[in-house]
């Protein structure tokens, strides 16, 4: 991998830690430090005025404005609208003025900055000392937290302690809507109405074109009286107020903020206005001390559950960390009809929108910590399949067809190569319910829901199918799979092997259900009109299903042609020619053997069980080689393998990789936002890496191996009502149940009981 | 072909005539009226106001402006540039009051409409009698045409005869420069200076980005004095004139029109102001009636060398004139640096660009008819090939890659599919070369700018083609053939012949030079710094060209992968859903086994002699089932196989559309102009495909037929310096030597000579 590390904060093993001010990776930073609780999310942006490089963001889950292209594309099937997660409202903004000066960390004299996210309480907290021009010393702390509680609620604190002076300081505090959105260089935002007090102050936005409807109100929390004065200007509300300070005593200025919205566009401004002012006014005596031990209360009982610990390698120990705080911020299931967009709430990068990665790299975090996030993430297809169904009938084809990428249902990528050429994200909704149905054994979900978008979703696949009369095969034809660097293909192999699985899995549930629920099949059938016809015309389709592989090795064939493409050393290719896609001629990328990611390792992964040892060395060592993991899902897949064919250095680089993608920089973009699903990759990493977890199969499977460096690492996953702590050191292993009841896993290909006295096995090492 | 004729027009054998005014139609008898001249061109509007649809398009040649994509696609190698020809200048401005009313056919009453075009002189004229709501009667006529003698002049004619009063009329004429591009919705011109006397007015445009400078000036040619008063507006110029009319009097008032441009955008306004200006002065003593008698004499001769005369097929008749006719005023090699764009100067569709339509179809009948013209064409190429250095380069290649649609040879294609995909641009080039120099035996342009042509264009091929590691052979991977329906293939046939050709013959080229012209050859190889080493390459890769082929059957694969694509009956796709592009989704277009266009087909016909009747049989009977003639060019094509192949009725059927596509409006957009390119090849469909010739191999061959409902047709060629004419009846076929000296050719496979005996054949039936 043609992969750099670019690391400036310090080691912690609970904290991400900046020591001393990188301007030159303020966004970075501001990536790093974002907060989020689900409902709403917040780059690290400083409070106050700050001249340098900086991306004001805060976004709220689900809401989103649209931008249509101002020369639209009329080839039938290609979306010219883009749906994106806009920026909206700044509630942490600050102005700070000391004799005259305004405080700006571009432009003032500091000393002693320090900022660090903890992960036990969700708090960012930054500190300095600001030397003005007249030589007053001024200690000024910042911190905030989201509430994990109650996720309209934000809560800020300044503080300041005056070390040589005494005398007043100016404080502006307020609610700013006139924020641009920076892709689209403008504000997406009216503000019908507003309101400042000396102590609280609120404003609503209403969005351009969507009309979404967004309260934001704050107040004071501070019991003392402070002289203040209310601000009201163009989109903005808030207050001015002058603290007097003396000498060596701190003094806070704490706040609270609601952002509440109903997220429905045709709710009136009036009664979300009503409903979020009732919800400030119930912060009376909301205290933010009170509300970050409720934060820390909130943490402390997730990483009881969920904790990666790993001794003796603090780096990884901070990079998985971090990652699960991300992914547990980002998404818990909280907010209703939700997604994780690629980036989370972290940045505008790629509009907020949730691809494939939601069901194939987030999915397995949840179903084995939190499966109602797991289900509603399921249910957001469900909710979408009217915009997933307008979607195929636009491609000319039948069902229901999921969007490459979407922040509301509808397709959101512009690039027909993509959008029109992509069917993972489809198949993909399949395997999440197979995964979820599965594991969680909720046969009411499945016999519901669950068949009522397989049925669509199969229908998609039949008529997007054709038949070759060659080889009298089905199969799928100008396709791109997972790997984006082989455009336009026929039959993808994992399309393919996807669309198989999809037609025999959907018939099985219906099997299934004659027996187990014939009431709920024939109902299904019937509002569906599926006949037995057209799920023999399945059974005949997933048959005859077009599988490229090669007898002689046992390599699938990414697609037909694959193996006869002009070879090309990726090794060979100079590191500043990457990422390619800015330094290639475009065709350039897509006419060699070389792939951007998994795309037959995908497929050998999600159905592990399927596939021998032999198997997948053949292919890894055929695919691994070619691959340039330019997609940052890559790395930790190509891990999970390398420690199942026992390449402990490969294993632990991609891992390393994977873990840290952020913290590092690898990809130089994390100034754009956190790789929130990359991150999510990084969790199975270690569980289905090096613990050896695998779910596909008829019991849960572990297998659990060590890096030769760690002195040990555990982890936890629940299993239907169960616990199962995995821990693992270089002289043994051992799973045990925490709560619940036991159950038999295949424990190194053994079927084992996992109960509360523990199996403890011999040391095996990745 | 799913192809509806849509027949307004009389049938004549030397004009075409509309008898009654189809306002329904107006555009598209605005583009079958059109005139030009190569040096500008002038679409078929009213001269007056009309307020019902019409598209007032005046258009030079070479004049053309910019269009950035507003958002532009930031990949490597993508064009997000459009240059198009822009329209210009309405020369022919007229506003017509009556007893206070305004001439308007879209609004006045009007009897007695005709509208005609005469392909002896080149003249348009248009008549009718107007009743005022006063109900005075008066008979109008419209007359104009372009001098094929001074490229820069243009004549209109509007004469009035008052059938039933007599008294005074007022006529605007000038020039507007205000004319909106349709396509981009705005005006391009700028106009610094204009003059306006009573009779004569002038102006100048600068074009907003390139600054092309175009001066237009008008006078009045009538000796009689008439009342006028001079009218300056913005971007206008012109004269306002009272006639006084008596009863049954016919009056003309006259104007000769200037256009002049340098097509230098460096040089000064006023250069070309003055330059115009004397143009405009020497017009002093011009009279219409004296240059439409110039414009006869230069029709007369041409049809003399050119004419193709078919007896007993009226519609084909007027046809194969019309499109004789087009081609010949849109280009004759008069403006040097000029091209054939795909619609002439007829309308804005394709943006006024040229395509490889230029060598591929339009070459031929130059070379058989205006070698000059012929070898302008190539020189174009020549001109632009810093461009096309410059565009091979952006694709990360070597040597010249030319453009798939141009206007200054810069790529204007801003679809990287099309325009990173497609090379037979490039291969054409070396086509054209090859074709000309055999044809002209020009070795000094062969030698010098033909070579230069030929290395870099190697270069390119050489640079973009892989080698498959499997079969160890050479080819192009990611590629779109002429077929545009195979959107992005591995080895498409075509692009490999061609290129393998291109190679070889360049190679060719310079051995024959070591001994023909050893200095030119080494000054050449210096400058170009071209090695043996090099050329050693391009023979290994033409050596190990793919060419892919099905052995068995002798039926060329059109790709890698062709013969396993899903079938589709071509002959079952609903005649509405043409065309496809607009109501199939994009995707759906590309995964079947259909083609647009003749791929190839296409090398078969190039490189005729080299297949057997066999092999053109089974590659015609494989392929013309799967085509649907989406593009222009396929049909006549098809055509000349199918008289080869012994097929009339099916021949016949393709020669009537290519031959009427525009009159007969068989593609639903004759409105966006007339189809230059493919008329041309509707000439080829007559002389290559009945009279059999074909001009490939060492000797010029003729095989002359006839379709059994025609009396005779004849056509003539010229050949160097000799002009053969070949006549076809019922009963025999004669061809003769009408001038120059006697010449080898092959006919009906023997060699024999062609002299002013003339060889008499027993008859041929196609």
């Amino acid at each position: 991998m043609a992969k750099v590390q670019d690391c400036y904060l310090v080691v912690d093993a609970w904290k991400i830690v900046e020591d001393g001010f990188h301007p030159e990776k303020s966004r970075v930073s501001e990536s790093l430090f974002s907060l989020s609780n689900e409902h709403m999310g917040v780059r690290g942006y400083f409070e106050e005025e700050y001249s340098g490089d900086t991306l004001i963001g805060c976004y709220l889950n689900g809401i989103y404005e649209e931008h249509a292209l101002k020369e639209p594309t009329t080839y039938k099937g290609i979306s010219n609208r883009i749906a994106f997660m806009v920026n909206t409202v700044n509630w942490l903004h600050a102005r700070i003025e000391l004799g005259g000066e305004c405080l700006d960390l571009n432009r003032s004299r500091f000393s002693g900055f320090r900022r660090e996210l903890d992960f036990h309480t969700g708090q960012v907290r930054r500190e300095f000392t600001w030397t003005t021009k007249a030589g007053q010393e001024l200690k000024v702390g910042f911190s905030r937290f989201l509430s994990m509680k109650t996720n309209e609620l934000g809560f800020g604190r300044i503080s300041f302690t005056p070390l040589n002076f005494s005398g007043p300081i100016t404080v502006t505090l307020g609610l700013d809507f006139a924020l641009p959105h920076e892709m689209y260089r403008r504000n997406f935002w009216d503000c019908p109405r507003s309101d400042a007090q000396a102590d609280r102050w609120a404003i609503i936005g209403v969005s351009k074109s969507i009309e979404h409807k967004l309260f934001a109100g704050s107040r004071l929390l501070s019991a003392e009286s402070i002289t203040s004065q209310p601000v009201c200007g163009d989109k903005f509300a808030g207050s001015r107020l002058t603290l007097d300070l003396a000498q060596g005593q701190e003094r806070h200025l704490d706040r609270a903020t609601v952002l509440f919205t109903t997220r429905n566009p045709h709710d009136a401004a009036e009664d979300t206005w009503a409903r979020g002012s009732r919800i400030l006014d119930g912060l009376a005596n909301a205290g933010y001390d009170e509300a970050l031990e409720e934060n820390r209360a909130y943490w402390t009982s997730f990483w009881d559950k969920a904790d990666i610990s790993i001794d003796g390698d603090p780096e990884a120990q901070q990079g998985i960390r971090f990652c699960i705080f991300q992914m547990q911020q980002t998404y818990r299931g909280a907010v209703e009809g939700s997604n994780i967009g690629a980036k989370g709430l972290t940045g505008e990068a790629y509009n907020g929108n949730a691809f494939w990665d939601t069901e194939t790299y987030c999915l397995p975090y949840y179903l084995f910590s939190n499966p109602v996030a797991a289900k509603a993430l399921i249910d957001f297809r469900f909710r979408t399949l009217p915009q997933a169904e307008e979607r195929a009938h636009s491609l000319d084809c039948a069902g229901a067809c999921y969007p490459i990428a979407t922040i509301d249902g509808t397709e959101s990528c512009t690039l027909w190569q993509h959008a029109s050429l992509q069917f993972h994200p489809t198949t993909s909704v399949a395997y999440a319910i197979w995964h979820y149905a599965r594991i969680t054994g909720d046969l009411d979900f499945l016999h519901t829901e669950g068949i009522e978008l397989l049925i669509p979703i199969c229908r998609f696949l039949a008529s997007r199918g054709q038949w070759s009369p060659r080889s009298n095969g089905f199969g799928y034809y100008a396709v791109m799979g997972p790997d984006e660097f082989q455009m336009m293909v026929n039959n993808n192999c994992y399309t393919n092997y996807m669309a198989q699985r999809t037609f025999l899995y959907t018939l099985s549930v219906l099997a299934d259900m004659e027996e187990a629920a014939p009431g709920a099949r024939h109902d299904v059938m019937r509002k569906l009109e599926c006949s037995a016809d057209e799920l023999a015309s399945w059974q005949n389709m997933a048959d005859h299903m077009i599988i490229p592989l090669d007898p002689a090795t046992g390599i699938y064939e990414q697609h037909q042609g694959f193996f006869d493409l002009p070879h090309i050393d990726v090794d060979a290719i100079p590191v500043e020619d990457f990422p390619l896609y800015h330094n290639w001629s475009y065709d350039r990328i897509y006419r060699n053997d070389m792939i951007k990611q998994p795309d037959v390792l995908m497929f050998m992964f999600l159905y592990s069980g399927s596939f021998s040892l032999a198997q997948k060395r053949a292919n890894y060592d055929y695919y691994e080689p070619r691959c340039i993991h330019e997609s940052s899902l890559s790395p930790s897949l190509h891990s999970i393998f390398a420690v199942e064919l026992g390449l402990p250095r490969e294993a632990f680089e991609f891992f390393n990789f994977a873990t840290r993608i952020d913290l590092d920089n690898y990809n130089r973009n994390t100034a754009e936002g956190i790789h929130i699903t990359s991150i999510a990759a990084a969790w199975m990493n270690v569980v289905y890496g090096y613990g050896g977890m695998r779910s596909d199969g008829d019991l849960l499977a572990f297998n659990p191996t060590i890096p030769e460096h760690w002195q040990s690492y555990s982890f936890r996953v629940s299993y239907r009502d169960s616990i199962v702590r995995v821990s693992v050191s270089q002289t043994e292993a051992r799973i045990e149940l925490m709560a619940g009841a036991p159950f038999a896993a295949l424990v190194r290909g053994e079927v084992r009981e996992i109960n509360t006295d523990g199996l403890v096995l011999a040391q095996g090492r990745a």
